[in-house]
């Protein structure tokens, strides 16, 4: 085991900024994420060509910066248009935001962010050409900043869950490697961090893809925070052995009853907290809950390529003609999960009547202005 | 997932030997382990130094394949004795036996054979030195034969405890490939096979040495097995879609209240199949029963570098300055054991009580004839 330097908690995090506006070259700025944790590469896009290769090829990841990486391809696409008049720039922007598209056909935010611009350029369709660019530009960086928005009042609104001296597990990444902003779970520990409390960060590396020990290791590390790295199968030891006080993971789906998809491994975990008396969080944007869902039965899961499973680094781990099962995602049932995490601040149990209350009329387009009330939050 | 052929119940299986005599050849015969699964390739080692090679280097693994392989490596290092006398041969086997030591310093299966292998020597001095060589590799047999026959009876035991149709979850290697014979965990499924029972297995990849898909995959494929490789962390899963009606593993140590110790990540396979009502079995021979602890607390748990997770196939899958927690082991309280398998019959709750009955008289060298009898047994 080696330990490493942390910083003193209290102090501001240095969260990773996985996507970024580069005004001076007129791209967008992503860190590479095939090259970690090995090597801390930043690439800046300046073609639409560009754009939609890193995100095919994974350099960006994690639903929300996907979306923003495409927000941004999208003026890269059109910002040297020489359209003579709207209609021609609407059919240059068509083409761009139909290849980018293309890059990872099952994202959901990414098809989100390209219809969220394209409505953008039609709503300002009176300006002329390089002025539109720049409306396009303001609407590429809102969605950004509103990711991190989100991101921090997940933050602000998990941080009271952990208590100074905690230690905490979480799962894959839902950091700042996969947003806009500080990420999900992780920034609940950014946010617990900076308030001034002491946590000490357990994560299982996530097999097959290792997320865990590639991305969440990395930036925690990177924000200075004590991160130590374990091997999935032990994450019940280290909570036999009282090293951790709370689980935390993010979400990539939410039913209305609260039933959670997530990473596989994630149903695991809540099974296990469970059972040694441990919290169980998940983080989500209210983005991420699913209300045509009424419960987790419903969620398809998705089945990937057993050569995940069976080859590394381009070399062969296990024998060529063995069957594998390798399940993307698993659902925690809800009565698992002990709150959930969100911008608009922390669900508790009973889930179902907490969605419906806080979550339901934000997907109904009712916005909500203030955050729950304190007695819905609950206490770590 | 790519679906392999594997032969019809009922019919022989072909369990892999790991060790074996080469008579043609006077020495020992191995598969060469490091080189699993990506080529099947079998070395035959007829200098001491070879053998001790092959151990230090994991070409030959599991503690009882361990102890057969040095008693082999002894015979192979007084073969060629020119000692005039038993006082000249005993100081050559000293000299042999002490450096076969060295390979593995912590194998407690490897000292037990050496110096049964010593004891032998010293009964026979009155031998000429060839026919008291002859008496040495008699002996090598003997512990190869008593091994493979251990194996057997915990089969025969235990493959009561499968049903037809039974999907099984195993973890890390309990086989063929850690033993003289065929294993302790898979010795079960092998007999439950022969028996004529159809029987799916699941084995966990079992991070970080993946033991699981590297070794059990490939000797279960190898012997014809239906067997399917799943990510750690996706066990919980597998459970909850009804796809496995037992666990069983192999142990490393048993103390005699009945709480085991066996591979990172068993413990967690205990805690899971608890919460989704499925039978959790140890298969072990005798001599793994250390009577001399009280409980699983008293177990120590062997702490292992964290390389074996930030680095594979010697790359970096981590980031290099990141803290590690790597126990090799964990403990398995007896209160989530269903039955405890052995050469002697299956133990079943209260465990204290038939370890007391049952194993605490072979270890007080009071050997027991007949096999435990049915009222003990555990039903499937």
């Amino acid at each position: 085991m080696t330990r490493a330097q942390v910083q003193p908690p209290g102090t501001r995090t240095r969260t990773l900024c996985a996507v970024a506006w580069d005004e001076a070259a007129r791209g967008v700025r992503l860190v590479d994420q095939t090259r970690l944790p090995a090597e801390t590469v930043y690439v800046t896009c300046t073609t639409v060509e560009q754009v939609h290769d890193a995100i095919q090829r994974l350099v960006v990841r994690g639903a929300p910066a996907i979306g923003i990486a495409a927000a941004f391809g999208t003026v890269i696409g059109v910002q040297s248009s020489r359209a003579r008049d709207f209609a021609e720039f609407a059919s240059e922007l068509a083409r761009v935001t139909e290849y980018l598209a293309t890059s990872r056909p099952t994202a959901v935010n990414l098809f989100g962010a390209l219809e969220r611009m394209k409505r953008a350029a039609h709503a300002n369709r009176e300006l002329p050409i390089p002025r539109l660019v720049e409306r396009l530009l303001t609407e590429a960086r809102a969605i950004l900043n509103e990711d991190i928005e989100m991101c921090r009042q997940i933050g602000q609104h998990g941080a009271a869950l952990l208590s100074d001296g905690d230690g905490v597990l979480t799962h894959c990444n839902a950091g700042s490697l996969a947003t806009g902003g500080s990420g999900t779970a992780l920034s609940v520990i950014y946010a617990a961090v900076e308030a001034g409390k002491r946590v000490a960060v357990y994560v299982g590396e996530t097999r097959p893809l290792l997320q865990g020990s590639r991305l969440s290791a990395y930036e925690l590390r990177h924000a200075g925070i004590d991160v130590t790295i374990i091997c999935d199968a032990a994450a019940a030891q280290v909570m036999r052995e009282g090293r951790v006080r709370a689980v935390i993971t993010g979400a990539d789906r939410i039913a209305a009853n609260g039933d959670t998809a997530n990473k596989i491994g994630t149903y695991a975990l809540a099974v296990l907290a469970e059972a040694h008396e441990i919290p169980f969080y998940v983080a989500a944007p209210s983005t991420t809950f699913d209300l045509s869902l009424a419960g987790g039965a419903e969620i398809p899961i998705e089945q990937r390529d057993g050569g995940e499973i069976t080859w590394l680094l381009g070399r062969q781990i296990a024998p060529a003609d063995v069957n594998t099962y390798n399940p993307a995602f698993d659902v925690t049932p809800a009565r698992y999960i002990s709150a959930i995490v969100t911008d608009q601040g922390v669900l508790r149990p009973p889930l179902s009547e907490a969605i419906a209350e806080f979550i339901a009329p934000l997907h109904g387009h009712t916005l909500r202005s203030e955050p729950i009330n304190e007695k819905r939050k609950v206490k770590a």
